[in-house]
């Protein structure tokens, strides 16, 4: 019995499936290659391989001409530039936008200072100046962008609004989704920026190895963002990481023991405060010191409740104070120790500020990939609709 | 291009399983409504089938002789009592065994009475009794059971012991999975009882409609079991839902509120002693509404930490207290009302004590159609090996 014409179908469609997979991220590679990357037979990875060249998704890489040993064979690559995706980064001190390929690679980013205290439309208007900033630089147009995902404070419902709550001041009455979606026919996704950062961190950053990780933002806010078994947790709510709004477990008033820490300079600005008692720290001050210490505290009574919650592999320590891993992470790994049935590893992230933009590419690159790997392939010409 | 002869035995094989998918849970199908429910050629689905009634998964239910309407159609249906599984509670007061058929159908179940201070040689044999009794009666042997799945106290570590902690004297020595695979040769896994619980209020409790689950065990012990996307999680080293460690979260003293409450005649016995303060609350008595009271703003500490960490869909309440949800569950949706971002619904659990043992059954069952699913079918006969 063989199968009917329409099982036949889904195969055919499965098996160019898995040779655009044996193609991403990997140097150009021969029918031979494929067949063995996919375990389809030389024939069918040859037809297939085709297709995906006659569709735009593939380049040939032609031999080249001085080889001596015979006839080499002819080579086959991903278009990784047939489209190209944003990730936004809409924070309370900056915006920042990453344009990339679709391999991840990414073309151009751009940067613009804000206030905290901006106002909505500031905001949104400093966001379209780095996302025409990005396009102006690098010749493309909206129509080259094939998903775009922004970064947000708060926990984001699902209109992509922070209507929960959200530092920024003024912004639960925004939808960046909505605003972008007036000039850019791709698909848009807002997402909290915790949960960017924690993805971020699996993509590119410490916990690459992981499956289960707790993503704590140190910093002005105190934050987290929850990879289970592989995928970003949202929750039914898309709160789910907000662990911090639990008066009992800290997190609220723990940055508050370095802002007004005792002999803190009245010359240094508040947003320069903690690198000041982290410093003066780190030369012995001890009233920094008592203040790092308290501050650790605090962080870790949040992070053991997440901890003791999820049992994850890894947590790692990002956010503004990751720059101070060097006197956090172990005061912070001993009060786990006292206060979890089994500590997890825990390692400071070393993606700087750029977390949540690297995270917005990701989930822009999976919404793309979604596309790809659940209908039949479009060609890249005309990108698939969002 | 057709499939290669790999490809196509491949796709006979997916077709095969989802011909057993169509015929659980489902009454006696013949081959045209095999063919809609998977999608199949009406000539792919009957060779299925036929192959499938040659191995022992399917039996032929042969058409009534006294029909009139012409020749009514062949119906197939999947052989449930192919094999049997068994799930275990292994509690600080029973010990409680179901048997149950390849579509979970309980077929017998045992319990008998444990003392909370019992040594583990005693629990054990009390288990050993149970399973006997539960083979005894149903005529069946070792060699008829396909899948074993024990719950216990504490968290459960790879190796099925709970070494980090359980309240059963003497059980972080005990390994159950080695006793009992000296006796029996089907795959034996070894669970927390509160994950069990959880597992078993989505497959036939009052969250069957949820993907995103919180079980509370509400009762001497306090204590969290966690469906995430569908998916029981375990954590990195078995230990997720321990939330009940972390002081400040109070879980620790909160049945201690209801134990302890003023008024509390000398001869209720401490197990009763939460039976008869909810009682008293019920019937107007000042100081038993007090301790209640107390006791569900303590459990809502925990139980906010959860529901801020996961965003469930829904948390259900489970354990010896639920049986007065009537009193329990309007306190202490309010107090999550004033912890939480976004309250969940809130449900009492309907399986009484048995919810441990069903989800050790379906955990079973799991292991089962694990093997079942993913290597090519065996013949029922023979049972799938460990």
């Amino acid at each position: 019995m063989a199968g009917t014409g329409t099982d036949l179908n889904r195969l055919r469609e499965l098996n160019s499936l898995s040779i655009v997979r044996a193609l991403r991220g990997n140097p150009p590679s021969t029918v031979t290659e494929l067949s063995a990357r996919t375990g389809l037979s030389r024939p069918s990875a040859d037809v297939m391989v085709k297709a995906l060249v006659a569709d735009g998704w593939a380049t040939v890489v032609e031999p080249a001409a001085n080889s001596v040993v015979g006839r080499p064979a002819r080579r086959y690559q991903f278009r990784a530039d047939a489209g190209h995706v944003l990730g936004i980064d809409v924070g309370g001190h900056k915006i920042l936008a990453m344009l990339a390929d679709l391999d991840g690679t990414v073309v151009h980013s751009t940067r613009v200072a804000v206030t905290p205290d901006a106002d909505p439309a500031s905001r949104l208007a400093a966001m379209d100046t780095v996302i025409a900033n990005c396009l102006a630089e690098t010749g493309f147009s909206g129509d080259d962008l094939w998903a775009i995902t922004v970064g947000v404070t708060g926990p984001v419902d699902e209109t992509g609004r922070t209507t929960l709550f959200t530092p920024l001041p003024g912004w639960t009455s925004v939808n960046p989704a909505e605003h972008l979606a007036a000039r850019f026919d791709a698909p848009i996704r807002v997402e909290n920026d915790c949960k960017l950062a924690a993805v971020a961190e699996r993509w590119h950053g410490v916990a690459q190895d992981a499956d289960d990780i707790v993503y704590l933002l140190a910093g002005i806010r105190t934050g987290a963002g929850l990879i289970i078994d592989g995928t970003l947790r949202r929750g039914y709510g898309g709160a789910a990481g907000e662990i911090g709004a639990l008066r009992q477990v800290r997190w609220l008033g723990a940055p508050a023991h370095l802002q007004n820490c005792p002999g803190l300079p009245e010359s240094v600005a508040p947003d320069d405060a903690a690198a000041w008692v982290f410093s003066a720290a780190r030369d012995g001050d001890k009233a920094a010191k008592a203040a790092v210490r308290r501050y650790v505290r605090d962080l870790a009574v949040g992070a053991a409740a997440l901890v003791l919650t999820l049992d994850p592999h890894v947590v790692v320590v990002g956010g503004g104070y990751s720059r101070s891993a060097d006197i956090i992470l172990e005061p912070l790994e001993r009060e786990l120790q006292r206060l979890c049935l089994r500590v997890p590893e825990i390692r400071a992230s070393t993606l700087a500020d750029e977390g949540v933009a690297l995270g917005a590419l990701r989930l822009a690159l999976d919404e793309v990939d979604a596309r790809l790997f659940t209908t039949s392939l479009p060609a890249p010409l005309a990108p698939p609709a969002g």
